[in-house]
């Protein structure tokens, strides 16, 4: 391969001819050989760096202290990365300095000699018309603009991705809720025969799980709404111009089009995480309404024979190697997975974001990978999950009428007519005997035929339907 | 011991004499030999069943469905556990069914026949005033009381213990900033020196983390808000009055003070205790946040003369049982502890809030359980942290001074004048030659004594300070 | 309360009059307010340092730094906490000192004060025979203590609880799976219908899981047979006499009866505790285990009517305060909580493993807290679940053959005569017809029915049994 | 693109006209589209199915029931898999169906497909040389062959990976504890300053840390070295010819040079997966133990000026975008970040192993990429970590001799002459006087100077070390 020489303030190192980055991005990939396949820093901290060196230019050069040829060149490489066109000048992984401070250089390396290529120079020129620290990481250090990328990503990806996700979902789900609301079935709990309600009841709770899930989520994006940037090196502001922090901020907004804002205090911002933590706590429980809904789909369409039989779902693809025409829950298969994953994620998030030290949390580059991890397992599995499962969910009105006739634990509507103890008393003679709720009660005695029939009806146990 | 006979629907049971629990309480002891000794039911969940069962009772006396004087009966025996009367009448374990029906069933027994004996009558009466199932349990199920007493014990312990404490520290931590903000010290990024901050300013990142842990907190007090109550058997309200499920909401508010009202979706209600993952989201937020100050507290008073030693705690015991004089940061290491239970608290509570199935989740003892245990030890370690640690913070005066004066990292401010390159030179030659700042500046002839004085100030690098 | 005034080296200190413990008890139980009524510091840790200060006295007395006298007093009453004797004189927490050195102290206050009054001393004597730093603690530190407590604990709570408690079960389970060995039965993979299988080999699964756990724990033993006494303060072994290491293990194997030997390396037996988790590793994989089994057992003995229904279980009680005559899987719900338990302990355990610093970890009571509570969960409810749910399993005949004779599944049996597609095709048409797969089979013309006599036979597809 | 049609049991599929894979790769290609850029099925499960599959062909020749002909194509195209040829081919993501179906089918059509190619044919022929199914799937189900598959790649980068990277560290490690074994230091508990011991005693426990942690992992082979293959579809060895199972692990033992032997129970080889639970039980050890190591040389290395500084470490890259000439302790951040990655893969392996339900375990794809991704980070980062710090770690003389010096904790020495109240009171006296313990040792008239100086030496603290 063909290098060139970069220089960093520890010296000279040979990087690929071709390449824009330079040095410091060189070293951390000499330095960090790990898990280099798989776990590249996420392309959504990429781009949110896009956005955020833009908006710095422009503050700095309204600030005075850069010039506007300059920040319009930042900018233009920026545009560049933004639209993917130097996708393959990221070449660092998650497991580097835990400040996150080489793939800051990365992006202010590729910004600068990018930048200086499209202003005419060469790779090779010595001196740069841009100057990685001095002028892209200007009024900047990696301890703010790291975390600030974190947010930026974060808000984005859950706005983009993870809430439209859920919501496909949760309006499929809804549809059906009402498409099936008089559709009476027999409930389950503890797995066991219950008293009936309807499919359509049934599906009501999980669009009412999604949707306190959204808000959950929403509850937390005004903490991810505050960025670090401005804060410099420990939260102070050191080297940066009067107001930069706020006008900095103002440009991330506008740019993005989400409400950032600049944090009220810049120590947590740098060295707590707990806007990621807090957020991550709203995805963990999307991951536990989603497991719970998997699971009850997979259940409700078990069989086709041996199994609870309710539901019927697509069948997407052969289930099985060596079982002949055998179709299985797929989509509930992946998206518990995909619940398992993030109540794990969540677990290396509170580890990274109970491990910061005095000014600085070093367990960025961890924690938003776990983070952008499950957004996108959500958001991805969600759609997955409704176009090729929910949208085509069918109730099985046999199995559905068989199971709901046979419940014993329609005696249930007896309570307030005969007691508890002696609809217990019919219940389990019925079940003993292998006989039906109605010729036990009249057999006992406590009710007529006539009286079971008029007070034991499943369509009057549902409660209020909405019409 | 002495014994007398109690019946349930599947025979007799044998009940020491003098207790006011019946047949299921007895058969949960006996089923149930679980932790016994450290895992009773929580206090605060039974306290919250005398809310409700009293509420039940008013509500069903105001739909016409229970005489007046039975529900003032069950009311006084509320009235009794609320003030811890009969705490040794509720022996069962949290490991016993997952829908908490044995403990409803402790409470229904025990306010039964109490009830029975304030009426005059005798434990060993056959027939008594009360019943548990047909009166104390009216409206009721199992299904919709132990949620309801989950989101009544939660809320309460949130609001009365858990949030009053970390704001007890916050507020204690914020006077603390005030008072240092004047400070100026060394900070530390990576665990290496770096520019400098205020000792309040570094104070006010920790508050800044316990205003928005107790954000996180109240938004999550919403979905907690949202009562089970009136769903009964599995989310349709059967055998319940008309509007019960809001009267009854209207009721618990009014006896606890806390603007409870009905679940908009019962089935979701029984079904998935999302709110109490979401609202324990939060308090692992804050346990993140509680790691992080903890341990920035015992690093920061290391020492006494090793160490960082830039703060003076409180010496409150020794320290040691063989090294005579020590003293030790022991607030910080139980806060810690504290905080990493909590972390595990969490996940018992997502993997038990991912596992409910079809209308019932059965993890629902477990899950409080760890609710109130993080609830607690957040609120009372941030009272013992607060009144034994944080009240006694003061700074090092001496310590801090040496080490801001010492620190290369003043060199940061030289970046805007000389350029980071030049700027890192003078560091490094500094630290090479264990020589100081100005002296490799000038002898680099990069500036002047005087240029350096007037740029290197640490005073002059920790942005605006508020008066 | 009447007091009596003693002291410590920070000063004097006002006790309750009656009690053995003396200053620093006092003081920790002011300092530390933190969950007092639910997590006082587990009796197995008191018994366990019970055993290694007894163990230090004679260790003492034989190398010749403690008079027979001392030490015969020391053994006395540790014989007596060991009696349970003294259970009211440990009343500290663990939300303590991260070192666990206050109930050291606790320890060496109440031995050397009992011991005192044992020799006729009274508690206001100032003088007292025996003192509990100089001779109680001697030769000994909190950080070597308190972790020889937490491997004696742990090492014998395994032994005597959780694996009786697992072994107990599997042995159940072990005879009914060859009890049931030539129940031929419907498999389900996927929650689908599958190929048969028998339901002794169904159960064969299970046994084979608590056999590799009980495997997987007994592995972890040798770490947890080495005991950090010896190393003192920081490891050195400073303050201790020649070989005093060595014997002090021996003295506890001893009194112990398991293979206790001195820790090879000192340094991390204080300053990291991965044997606690290491074998809480074991512990969670146990906890996994019972989560599968559990949930299979309440999933297989679903219905009565509109479930699985494949396995009858005990029905111990009345499953539900509204529905009458329920019984529920409650044994599988406490053992799948308790195994929801252990998987957040494991987490709280791994933080405090991960967060320890240079020679000390000081999360050494909340490790042991959780070790102890997993380790008690799984051995209690193994026996519970044993008691009152696995003795009583009985298979569903009629539901298992129904189930069985209607699975379209068997036609995989086909595959090696007709191929895989073929097979589908037969499968796929009784599914869509709701037909039998000897219909289709023989109305495809792919066999006839004599072959689909011979070759589709469930007693043939689950392979070889043992007799 | 240009399509060719493929066909499976469900219809016809276009599929990419040069793909080696067939219909049912394509349908999961488009019913799975989650984090598809991220989350590719793990290559080293790819590799494994090569071994698999060309052991089932060996043994399905050897038993008679395949030609050799076709066992030796599909052996070829195995061969090219391992050898990287056909990476290209395998596009699957792990979040598709639970039982890894899809890549089980997705080997299966690549390696019929590429064979018939291989043996003349063309990749549009109707009719080709190998079918997926009958073939190359012979004696197979995904549901033991994925499982297969999981062990051996488990077992595989355990041997080739993951032990041989903590190995290098260990030994770099013990190196340097026996090159500093006399350099004498202060040591310190609680992060505060303790008694004595030496750097290479410090560094012997880590290395004792890994030694054990080595152990861990080995003590977990035995169970990972049972293979399920031969259970088919639910255990029983549906469709398998004679002796399949022994001879199929033989193969496979051969072919990787590992010790697999055939599971002894196949049920719970197919149903549960409490073996990678158990394993990743010892990663987690292994996490835990670098999370403490790490963050330890972090500490030690802190400074340069007001840290600990004891410990020097190679200066790889700088620091700080903004603070000239910072280093930092990267390679601590990078392991630390991975270990505490670790702790959440552990977590989501436990709700994956914990979520079987009957003859299957459906969350195999999630278990084994966290498992791989757990032992990879282990692997890599302990290299990472061992070439780029360890190896280049120094004392920093200075620094620990003034430490050292200052100590008030050398009093402990004196317990012995004076008891451990006056030691105490001469620690507290020097540590208020800001003097040194021998000026208040001789003032408070405890000993004499000469006695001080033959009684406290630091270096005969540190108990009897190695030569």
């Amino acid at each position: 391969m063909d290098y060139r020489i970069e220089k960093d303030t520890i010296g000279e190192v040979q990087v690929p001819a071709n390449v824009y980055w330079g040095a410091q991005t060189e070293r951390s990939i000499q330095n960090f050989d790990i898990a280099k396949d798989i776990n590249k820093m996420p392309k959504e901290i990429i781009k949110a760096f896009a956005y955020l060196k833009k908006a710095a230019a422009l503050t700095n050069r309204d600030a005075g202290v850069m010039d506007a040829e300059k920040a319009e060149l930042i900018g233009k490489v920026c545009d560049e990365i933004l639209e993917g066109k130097l996708d393959d000048q990221f070449p660092l992984v998650v497991w580097q300095t835990g400040s996150g401070t080489q793939s800051n250089m990365n992006c202010n390396e590729v910004i600068a000699y990018r930048g200086h290529v499209l202003n005419g120079g060469k790779l090779t020129d010595k001196q740069k018309t841009i100057h990685p620290n001095d002028d892209v990481n200007k009024s900047q250090s990696s301890n703010d603009t790291f975390p600030t990328a974190m947010h930026i990503a974060a808000y984005k990806i859950l706005m983009e991705v993870t809430i439209p996700g859920i919501e496909k979902l949760r309006d499929t789900l809804d549809a059906k809720s009402k498409e099936f609301m008089h559709v009476v079935k027999i409930g389950r709990t503890h797995f066991m025969d219950a008293t009936p309600l309807t499919v359509g009841q049934e599906l009501s709770g999980y669009v009412s799980q999604l949707n306190h899930g959204i808000k959950a989520i929403k509850n937390t994006l005004g903490h991810l709404s505050e960025l670090a940037l401005g804060g410099t090196a420990v939260g102070t502001g050191i080297n940066t111009p009067k107001d930069y922090a706020v006008n900095v901020a103002k440009h991330i907004a506008d740019l993005t089009g989400y409400p950032f804002v600049t944090a009220e205090n810049k120590f947590e911002a740098l060295a707590a995480h707990d806007a990621i933590v807090e957020a991550h706590g709203a995805l963990k429980t999307v991951a536990v309404s989603l497991m719970k809904i998997g699971n009850d789909i997979r259940m409700l369409s078990s069989g086709p024979r041996s199994g609870i039989g309710e539901l019927s779902i697509p069948a997407n693809e052969p289930g099985s190697s060596i079982m002949p025409g055998k179709v299985n829950p797929t989509q509930s298969e992946a998206i518990t997975m995909a619940a398992a994953q993030i109540l794990g994620n969540d677990v290396a998030i509170n580890v990274g974001g109970a491990t910061g030290h005095f000014e600085l949390n070093v367990f960025k580059p961890m924690m938003i990978y776990n983070f952008l991890h499950s957004a996108r397992l959500i958001g991805d599995a969600c759609v997955s999950f409704n176009d090729n499962c929910a949208v085509g969910l069918e109730p099985l009105y046999d199995n559905i009428k068989r199971q709901l006739n046979n419940s014993l634990m329609l005696v249930t509507a007896l309570n307030t007519k005969i007691g508890y103890y002696k609809a217990a008393e019919i219940a389990q003679t019925a079940h003993q005997n292998g006989t039906s709720l109605k010729e036990e009660a009249v057999r006992l005695g406590y009710l007529t035929e006539a009286e079971f029939d008029e007070w034991v009806r499943p369509e009057d146990m549902v409660g209020d339907l909405p019409k």
